[in-house]
């Protein structure tokens, strides 16, 4: 077995005149994070033998025999008996060092061809396919949820806000069908993140191409890629796509952000739109009452981690020369945690979003307070003829004197009302009605309860 | 007319008992920036007025009226004789203040069925459209100019990099090619990000929808946009679309970034590769021999700029509840410097690349010197029969060898290579020619200069 | 007078063939932004002048003339006659050529022993020196007004949240100093920045010094520097001050965020804690009911701008190599928004906190509901004996029963509240009370209305 | 022992339900990375039950079965031997939980008068000063390399650049203090963090302060802070420290990208002015010629990770409303890799430093290329009695002439450099070689190799 401790061990040692420093060697390394590409890594380097021998680099037996043995390495690892060394500094050495222990100096031959240059690149797009697979379907999961919620709750009145100021009445389904508008635009960029991330850098070599006559198009199709990159400078030196993944990660992570928000909001004392199960909350070490919403804030709290990644990955590809460089080995961990915590973050909302429930009464009396119906006095004014911008400031009138009052519209008599404008009549109550209210934004958009269920239902379409 | 210092003039004074702080109307007032809007709300008022006459809501008079009005505004603003009030506190409330002093009450009949909430959105997403559609054009003329030099250069040797030390030799047409592959994704993500700009808010209103009997599609249909938007709530808040812009426009800028580097290092004395034309850069006030590439450094510095913007536009919307919020009037200097940015950048490139001059010896010179064909040695004795990793071995100790003795592997006899490996014969001097390097790498993406060639090709039909 | 447009006037013109691109020109000028730093540019000049005159480079008449020349010209800016010329370039050459223009030949000579490199420097942390100083008035405004709150609302019982659920009571005046801690942390890293600002790099010239006899440590002591820097390489190229100084404005910024976020909050109608005097806050276009807190959350938005411009910086600098490059023009704008920025919400939150009203019966009920004392009740037990951990558990207990059946633990007999606990005992009731929560924690840093105002006391005393 | 996965095991669990949800446990546990901080747990835990006897509420007794229990709980973890476990959330209850096992009922008392909250915050204070320590020193160790360094090679001329561009000739030793420069304001700014970081938050509890007759001066004390924080409010949400750690890691970063960005050019072939030991390179799998300047590389891109884990903190803690939230648990990941980077970079930095070897030839043939003594011509001119523009413009024209003859100025006749201006002599061949022009920048902060060596012993004397 190779001795990851023998300098003379590194694939590259032979114009070198000093080994490695110690530190040096563990700091360069990246097999302690870039060991869970093994999977991908072997997965590429099948695709790779089959190939090298379907143009007869390699022969019919040299390849059974390195997928035979690349096989037993993948075996021996996810027993978790497979030896990393960080003296083999990073998955492709260490797994091509114990392919070679293993099936002797064939194990050699894999490497014709490619460098590690492409060989990484082309795994990173494998994993991240793979991953991109898996977050789309914990989307669809929460939309799915989303929208099974909203219809439920689609003529449920709650106040909606601007300003976080009770701005007019909405329904509480139509407040969570915006939150699956923003996740069906998440899902969209995702899938044109993923056509930018399905083309395979393999073949490209260190930088140049290779001498060999390889076979690109094989290799893509093997792997699945829609095709091989077009230009080898730009394939080993390009992370693009992991960069891109997380502007869609960041802006998700928004979304969820402002998700979050409201939830921790609503279930605050002054609040009190919704509950949380206790399994999605904690308590306090020291306040025996306390039931915190854990898994939002935690979740709004993550958003930094993203937007940190985002920033990362752009620093570091700035100013970047062609082709790569070891700045690139950075990549990698931004990306990983990108994963991890897009994934965990949607796990726990798909589970938890079906599980809310709504306390209705709380919410409509919240919204039958802070004269949420005054836009539509305003627009009964307007359509017995008064000019928009004139009934503006009737209403205005109307709501201060309310205020000081402490009085809804709808709790004033006729007279009362009549002191701001003639043009008001009895009619007027039809209209400052939270059901009026509501109904009466009846567009596609609209808050009205048969366009919420619309919606809801339209959305379930493109869901699929 | 408006007295633009009378606050009871405010369209929302109605409830309020004190003005507005002078300070604070200032500090709180868009109208500085956002008066670049006017032709997109003027646009949008239009549309909007339209389909009120269709609708019933106005008259075809008072329609035709207010379309005459706001035309009338339109000249104004555009002969800079428009009186911009700081008190009028934006753009919208500017325009509609200004038409009612032209047309008087009917001016104010312009606000029905919509809120500056929907307006702006609506405003930001028709200029965004019209900003990504002149980027598009300035794109596609600097790849235009990319792909003619990198066929001029397609058989043009220069040293490939990696680490910034030489590794093979490639052509600088393939070096070109890598910048164009870049700019070609950044072409899709732009088209990618034009699908989610070009859907209409209008008719969400304050937050809700509006209780006017309003024709949304028509509008949509006006204004040129694919279709008006689900969801009223998510209409009035949501900045994705900006912020997928800005995240296009910071992978764009930190390809420009990557090229500016590599701009600067060529035309340094040390590299020599390249010249700029004196027009594209400029001198020292205090070192009389000076010429700085200063287009190059210029952008590559602008880099951090739309990066700044990106997380201006995340920290924004981060934790947001829905619908609107002031904080969200805080998005559009980030989104105009960004798309002036990349305007300026992209025009400046697509200006400056068809002038860039080759300098082929010293390009030439470069690549001959550090070893450049060392892979191919290795390859080539691969090709008798050594085990790839054995190969690099040997080729290790040679140039080892060649860096003692500074001489290069072509300057060696085949005496002293042979003393590396009895494989080596006289036949290995072809492989190591600058030209039988790069055409050797003869498949798809190499840089082979018939691949070159035909790469540019094919990006050219992708181009259109 | 200078032809702005004759390119041959560009001070550096000798070396080169072809005249600069008028695009580029404008592109890459900066006087349309850093002709805000005239007044210190000639405030320096006026220095380098007296020095060269001291150590004989200029005579006593041409200095003289070179500073009435100046101050001419500076009074030209100021009565806004200055014609600015984007061909000049930048506030350096527009100021020198309009000052020869005015007094000849020896305007040229000002410039001896300097470089713009050395000069821009200089004058950015001369402005940002002056600023800084502004900037720490608003601040010091700021706190004292948050002091004289806080002490006024020592007393004033109001519920203190963990995960935005009710925890403890804690007074008004508490809540207020944390903010105002805050603060006085921003407060020491600002002048903790300025040291590092007030250093002069005047006499780096171009990278490496000059060959002039120059006396930098006079020039320093006339500009009121601490010290001259140390090198000249690092002078001209260092932005470190400009990047801690957005450093400080970030966190200032994060710490007006949240204060904002508590502002909006509390003048929800689910909180309604405080009222802010309308003369900060806006309507809605078509709300007429609305009272927007328009100035915390355009703050709160603001934090965004500060943060991007913070990474604009950073990014910037990012791999730059010594000394000088083009890159560094693009220090000035995001510099220059952070001040702007910074100054204005101090002003606003400055001008704003005074006039903030509590509303006392409200945060106390609040307070009064959430078993805001249950630590007081686990406390009690501890103290007769029971350990804390199972203490914990019993008021736990009791709290789920208060959910379930709508009662605060204040409001259980002591029957009720025995079943829980045997140690219980009619002397529990004192310990539920708010008053005596808040006093029992009597020690420093606890939100005991002694301790509150003693620490106001404290905070006041370090005001200065 | 506590079993794991029983849920009523949990500190908080009265009044809850239901279990947590397996999934959200681990989702929202921090052991997994918090356990890194048991260290400073444990000793921070210690002060705490020193106090508490001291004060009354512990007995002597139960007092030293704590330390002892403690004592054996850190043995325990430092052998690898203790059961973490994630049901048991976080490194405190992990170590609680133990401790309760170990000594009973009595280390239930450990937490009397303190919650996770102050604890957590104390723990990362008594960590982060640690490190602050650590990296202190490392940053003095690498300080004082380049001080060495920069002393043996205060006379090798390079050429100093400007825009990459040659401008002027340096020496080596200069350009190192320039690096020298920037790391002192680090050790500067780290120190002024360190200020605020040693301040303790013990006893803040929860958010409020405890019932219990604490002495948080006492505690302070026993732990080495500076003194107790001044609101408990603030305390338990303020992760100010952590956010001006890591703008201080982001600059010095971003330094270490400068100084790498120079090391990356200076060891290619192009430049080659230094040599880097084999043992801080690496090679290529595929080019047997190459070494790589890995370490720099590696660097510079980890200055992207830093950067971003600014972000990170900056967007966590925005529009965070008081007291602690869940979100807060998020300051730990990006802290401790903004740490461990910083440590591991300095390392590295420290030890590779003073093993750079110049290639003092090359420096001075770059130099001696590049018309770099032209403005010393040009000062020459100017001591002649040309004004300094106009004698720019002199060289300007000389240059050129050189540019296409390609001839130095110290390479042309006087005849030839007569012709641009009659004013030159004999004598203009001193300025234009090498040593005169360093030579000749000799005051503070000039190239001049004198005043190198001072600036060096200046700065080796304040490394005190």
């Amino acid at each position: 077995m190779t001795d990851p401790n023998k300098s003379s061990e590194k694939p590259w040692g032979g114009r070198f005149s000093e080994p490695t420093d110690a530190f040096v060697e563990k700091f360069t390394a990246s097999v302690a994070f870039d060991q869970r590409l093994y999977h991908h890594d072997i997965r590429g380097s099948i695709a790779h033998a089959t190939m090298l021998a379907e143009v007869g680099v390699l022969t019919v037996e040299e390849r059974d025999q390195i997928i035979e043995g690349l096989e037993a390495v993948r075996a021996e690892i996810e027993r978790g008996e497979f030896p990393w060394s960080v003296s083999l500094e990073d998955v492709h050495m260490n797994i091509e060092a114990r392919l070679t222990d293993r099936i002797g100096i064939t194990g050699k031959k894999l490497h014709t061809g490619r460098s590690r240059n492409d060989q990484v690149a082309t795994d990173i797009r494998l994993y991240l396919r793979d991953e991109i697979d898996a977050i789309a379907e914990e989307l669809t999961r929460l939309r799915a949820g989303l929208l099974d919620l909203a219809e439920r709750e689609a003529d449920t009145i709650m106040p909606g806000f601007t300003h976080l100021q009770t701005a007019q009445p909405v329904t509480f389904g139509h407040h969570l069908l915006a939150w699956a508008e923003m996740l069906e635009r998440d899902a969209e960029r995702l899938q044109d993140c993923r056509k930018r991330v399905n083309v395979m850098p393999l073949g490209a070599a260190a930088l140049a191409g290779t001498t060999y006559p390889i076979d690109r198009a094989m290799t893509a199709q093997l792997l699945g890629f829609d095709r091989p990159t077009e230009n080898s400078l730009d394939s080993v030196s390009d992370r693009d796509f992991a960069i891109e993944f997380c502007s869609f990660a960041a802006l998700l992570m928004t979304h969820l952000s402002r998700f979050s928000e409201e939830l921790v909001l609503w279930t605050s004392a002054q609040f009190d739109f919704i509950d949380l199960p206790d399994r999605f909350c904690t308590g306090s070490s020291i306040m025996p009452q306390k039931k915190n919403p854990d898994v939002p804030e935690l979740v709004r709290g993550k958003t930094g981690r993203v937007n940190g990644h985002l920033i990362s990955l752009l620093t570091l590809m700035k100013s970047q020369p062609l082709a790569y460089n070891k700045d690139n080995q950075e990549d990698k961990e931004p990306l990983f945690d990108t994963v991890d915590t897009v994934k965990g973050c949607l796990r726990a909302y798909a589970d938890m979003v079906p599980a809310i429930t709504s306390k209705a009464d709380n919410m409509r009396e919240a919204a039958r307070r802070g004269f949420s119906t005054a836009t539509d006095l305003a627009d009964y004014l307007v359509k017995k003829g008064v000019a928009f911008r004139d009934a503006h400031e009737i209403v205005g009138k109307a709501v201060a004197l309310g205020v000081a009052e402490k009085k809804d519209l709808s709790e004033m008599t006729l007279e009362e009302l009549q002191q701001f404008s003639g043009t008001i009549d009895g009619d007027v109550f039809d209209v400052l009605t939270l059901e009026g209210s509501v109904q009466a934004r009846d567009h596609l958009g609209g808050t009205a309860p048969d366009q919420v269920s619309a919606a809801a239902g339209r959305a379930r379409a493109r869901l699929g």
